[in-house]
């Protein structure tokens, strides 16, 4: 029962097999290679759009570098107060923006709010020296409460980023659970709805380690490989990278997956909902939310489920947690039903 | 015929299957697993000695982290103009240093002298504020060169670096080939003679993408871990970078594998000499650097040799190239003799 | 009527005198000559400690280089979100810090609040090493509020730092102001209570373009001088800095040239609550922020008086501005009790 | 006999009158005020050219501005290897710049030449991802030998760097001496030969602090209120800094300085020489370089002379010290003539 994160499942066996098969023989380093143009050119097909892709090992490294790339140090990121950028990557963004502020923003559910941005770009002064300027806008797509964005709440989000000239920013970490749920395709979820640059996660989804900056203006990544490179993760046998994506994405693997995950964190929900134990948040991605006493809590971890508690100012008004701890508990590609009904038969026990 | 670089090489068999075993099951992300545990124990047992050990995907990370570790951003690092960290990483010491210099020195063969080493260290004027403050010497095992310091060549270097209170660091990323050459302990190759923080290197030695920064004295690993999540280089899924380098160490592979490597460039360099094109610098790791006509190095890149050419300014006194074109020629793991023999069949139809 | 900001007004009569007395021969550059070694001694005396003080040309420089010596690059320095360093230094304690982040924290009239501290301490996930760790509390004396921190204010502030092992900052740009109207000594206001570095204003206060870093510890400013070097704070004609701060502290100048600028806000303020515009905030020091109808702001604009509008989110419980625009009013060593008349005449009148 | 530093001396008289005058009345801040805009026009005029200008306190910052603004993080500044930007600011420009790199080249006499420039551009790898790319060539003017390129030098060696599009800077900490000696205008000196951005000093000439940052090409200069606003080096009393940089261009004043002090340096060069002590290199600017026996330097030192002993590696060919220590000696605007025949008297007498 491990509902400690998405990470602590392992490798998706078709991405295992390609990364074996790709042990055939020499390739030049650092994407001088074929597997890496044929990735670059499927993410182009994929997106439907004209790509600059760079490929790093960690969506920590992907998104400050996107970060960086996309504002002067003396830019200011807007993002959800509880967004992983602002909150779980220990300044990465900020180290490798040189400086770059990062201003958390409310938000029910961690979504963002037009009127949210519209009032912090209002409400405070920018630029003209004194202050920072507005720079980019980056939403995380699931969130880190699970809700998704529709593409009209991308759209609404980026017109205002866009009539002050912020760039959009996506944190795609769980894109594919947000597709997946959506049925919608990469470039309305993009693109098409405003969004500029992209970190496309592949780790927590299946893949070992990789994930993809996505630029759809390559104008806009000039000095990227650069950037990448100095900040050390332009890994050597970059082939290994390429095709961990190229498998994830062949025949639709990762969005396989995805809805698998999703699936689990429907059965999840459901079961405690039927139970008395309703999510706080929709179940939209692959994470659920749930208040339980902390007595039960205790019980399931002594019982082998894995889990975090978690803190948050983002509860639905009139939802109070009282004595109870909320837990996230992340589903993956790799969870069985029956780490599901295992789980809420002890809840219920408890 | 890839004599490009150890990095165009696959993945050895032995760390492809510890990936694949590894991927039975969960485990806690972030090195909260069992396998980081084992490796840590592992490092310290190889090297006799206590250490603290942070593992990163690439060579660069490690060499920038360290560095940054070992360095206020008014600091300088000493170390060869030639070496990896002045001239092929696209200035990330500089940038993961907030702003360190790294002041190039000269040596024949990509070695520095003590008296290189001592004259840099009086011959100008250091700190106070004005100026930067030596803070690190930074040896390459083996150099750039392919050439090696032995255990009493890194004690004589360390031991003035000691007396200016510089820390001491080795950019390991070819230290088996090192090890397998000389012949002497991981110990003695290293904290005996001096060395506080060693870029511990796997991937160009066989594996997928993994490195160990060791810290000889743990004391001075204080806010690694912060400075490595924050650089974006702590791998998710952990598990992946630790069983890389377990497999790598266990049984003694790392020095298999790269004693062949140094086995082929033996046959290779030693080939060349007996048609009359002898190495500019002794082959004691696994590259071998022979000058050739331009007409030749044409030839052999049509009939499928790749390589580099060279730029130097390290030759041995009394050698120059004249007309020809240095070539750098790097075996691997992977290199197979036939490859040795029929590039030394062209060169000598050439 | 120039309410606009104290560094409107231009420099003290005594210390322009100084600076001309202080141009007579030469004195070795960079802080090397003898009113440097006596500005560091009366400072030593003024607060009744051995002291390390760097003197700089710019608050913006003595904020920004005191944090980033007190924090490294992973941590966060806790302040008010209407504080200066964190919307009014366009991320100069980013930038020299090495991408540190502030978290900006809620407080009536611009005070923290020790609960406030304790919460935001409490309250989210610190270190470990996902996220920053707390580092410095960064208090302003006077706030931006223009109110004030009695020492046992401080008290209680430092102590809940202390217990959680965050230095103590205290940016004084109007430390003068706080202690003309205390009627404390400099030790009580600063390192008795809690203080560990404080930046010294000189230039709001009656100066040209001079602060003082002062550290209460002289062990924690190892490596100052370089940090100040290279952040190209180091004035080459030093003594000019020196003498501005000599003469700015001799015969109690400061506190009689703040006790004035504090008359004048006193009168101002009521004056303006006398015809129904009290201010919103206690008037403790130089500022007096006061909400008037925006055609009322007009015509003292056109009637030549200077003023900025103030955005803020720490008004007390129940004051709301409705349809009036708020105001802040600042008066300074050089401000003539007839504008202040003139002031509240034109606003009774309007 | 105060030859230690041109640093070392006061303020002009002039200079200090101008700033006294300024302090009449209240003025705008942080450079929103009348003089600020004359200064900005007058710099235009002087140059007979449209430019950006941004007054700072110190001639690093303004080196450390402007080298970070012409340099992506990842670009490298090519200069002269005893350049003041690569020894005696203790690593600003790297700091600034994010991380960039100073390639510091040979040259006699602390001057560069066309085939050292072309040599280094075209002698190692460049760019591409793992090697930085060239973005700046920095001259000094005058060098730190005292030396002065001529308009046509600067020529040749702009047109290498513009093939290569790299910005062309100028530290003209010493522009002043230049000028006085080549007779040429500022527009010849500097933008006609083809430099884009220019450190142009006040301060060693006779302000008591004050430089400016002069873009020739003001789009260039685009984010350049907010970088030096969050390098803390926007002064808020900002008239007295344009009123310096006012005064000291008035009625040629800066050039009467200036050659007043190299009409020192002349007399001091001249006398030694006449000695036997001739200067080892040409005396073009306000410095003076010559060789002397260690006891004498006691004497001098003895009776009251003040210097300091200078390394170099740019001697002329043909001439080396042997024995004698090389002394810099400094004159000033403030050198007065028999400071000068004492000096020669005391050399002559030991």
């Amino acid at each position: 029962m491990n509902f400690a994160s998405d990470n602590a499942a392992g490798v998706a066996p078709e991405i295992l097999a390609a990364i074996a098969r790709a042990n055939d023989g020499s390739a030049l380093a650092y994407g001088n290679d074929a597997a890496t143009r044929r990735v670059e050119q499927r993410l182009a097909e994929l997106f439907e759009h004209e790509v600059a892709a760079f490929l790093v090992p960690t969506g920590t490294a992907a998104n400050a570098l996107a970060l960086a790339q996309l504002t002067p140090p003396w830019g200011a990121v807007l993002c959800h107060a509880e967004s992983h950028i602002a909150t779980d990557e220990c300044g990465a963004p900020e180290f490798f923006g040189g400086g770059i502020k990062l201003i958390g923003l409310p938000g029910e559910a961690c979504k963002l709010a037009p009127e949210t941005i519209a009032g912090a770009l209002a409400g405070r002064s920018w630029g003209g020296p004194h202050h920072v300027s507005p720079a980019v806008l980056s939403l995380s797509q699931a969130t880190e409460a699970g809700t998704i964005y529709r593409p009209d709440d991308v759209g609404a989000l980026a017109e205002i980023a866009r009539g002050r000239e912020l760039a959009v920013h996506m944190d795609g970490a769980r894109l594919a659970n947000a597709l997946s749920r959506l049925g919608v395709s990469p470039a309305q979820a993009t693109w098409r709805a405003g969004v500029d640059v992209l970190s496309f996660g592949a780790s927590k989804g299946g893949a070992l380690a990789a994930e993809a900056i996505v630029f759809f203006d390559p104008a806009r990544a000039a000095g990227m490989q650069e950037r990448r490179k100095r900040g050390g993760h332009l890994v050597s046998k970059h082939r290994f990278l390429a095709v961990q994506i190229e498998a994830y994405l062949a025949d639709g693997l990762w969005l396989r997956l995805a809805g698998h995950a999703n699936d689990m964190a429907d059965r999840l929900g459901n079961g405690l909902a039927a139970i008395g134990h309703a999510p706080v948040w929709p179940v939209e991605a692959n994470e659920v939310f749930v208040a339980l006493p902390p007595r039960t809590c205790e019980r399931l971890k002594a019982q082998g489920a894995s889990f975090y508690p978690w803190a948050t100012a983002s509860l639905p008004t009139g939802i109070a947690l009282g004595d109870r701890t909320l837990l996230r508990l992340v589903t993956s590609f790799a969870t069985a039903a029956r780490e599901i009904e295992r789980f809420v038969e002890l809840v219920e026990a408890a």
